[in-house]
């Protein structure tokens, strides 16, 4: 399976920074797996939210094309680590398009976005920062890997 | 505010435990905070589950006199941020007992610690290692404590 992430940025937050790329290494073993950081909208003010938005979605977009899109959003569909681990098996051989997720910046992403994604997830009720979804989608993924393989890694 | 976290030993991962420790020290910029290593089950058979949470029980139960006891569970209630920040809001007031938020070891919790909780809380339908959770439960208590002063600290 080839998993691609896209977020606008680099993970700022050293911490998330470390646990995001352990994953990333996690999964790797388990499949081909891609991270790009695309653009981030820098010193624009926060106020202008649109514009911001607007600029990290140039810089996804162009990596959606051909891609099974799932974008992480509040008001998407919530789910099971199970029924997670199901629907991603075979999203690629079913769909013939490799699944790509895709987390927002800090201000989340614009609806232009949301509007091409084929499934909106969402990782909880509660409200996690931009970053903080990154590793725990990370980690998602990479338990979902392990139950499709038949083994669980931790509860 | 007094607030107080317990769970089995210590967690293991040096990338959650920055994680656990940065959260640890904002939540303790705007509460009183203890965080309570409990004893852990070692040298058990894991296939001795019933022992081992036992085992935990014990250590973890001499902390919960006198506390609101929130134990972390996936059958528990899911809340919104805005709704765990209501919640939190004034529980010591109105219960006279400071919140005690209980995590269970990486088999979860014995059922009688459970029985004593006045709240079974879920972060999410996914489950989450029992050290993800720890993370994600201290980034959520600081998140509500910034929510009840006014200010959101991050989307």
């Amino acid at each position: 399976m080839r998993l691609k992430f896209l977020w606008p940025g680099r993970t700022k937050s050293p911490e998330l920074r470390a646990l995001q790329d352990l994953f990333v290494a996690r999964i790797e073993a388990l499949a081909a797996c891609r991270v790009v950081e695309t653009r981030e909208a820098r010193g624009v003010d926060e106020r202008l939210a649109g514009k911001i938005k607007e600029i990290e979605a140039q810089g996804l977009e162009r990596h959606l094309e051909g891609a099974y899109v799932i974008c992480l959003g509040d008001q998407g569909k919530e789910m099971t680590s199970q029924e997670f681990a199901r629907f991603l098996r075979g999203r690629e051989r079913e769909t013939g398009r490799p699944p790509a997720f895709v987390v927002g910046g800090f201000l989340g992403l614009a609806e232009r976005i949301v509007d091409k994604a084929d499934l909106v997830l969402s990782l909880s009720r509660l409200t996690f920062s931009h970053e903080l979804c990154r590793v725990v989608l990370l980690e998602q993924v990479y338990r979902a890997l392990t139950i499709n393989r038949g083994r669980q890694y931790a509860k």
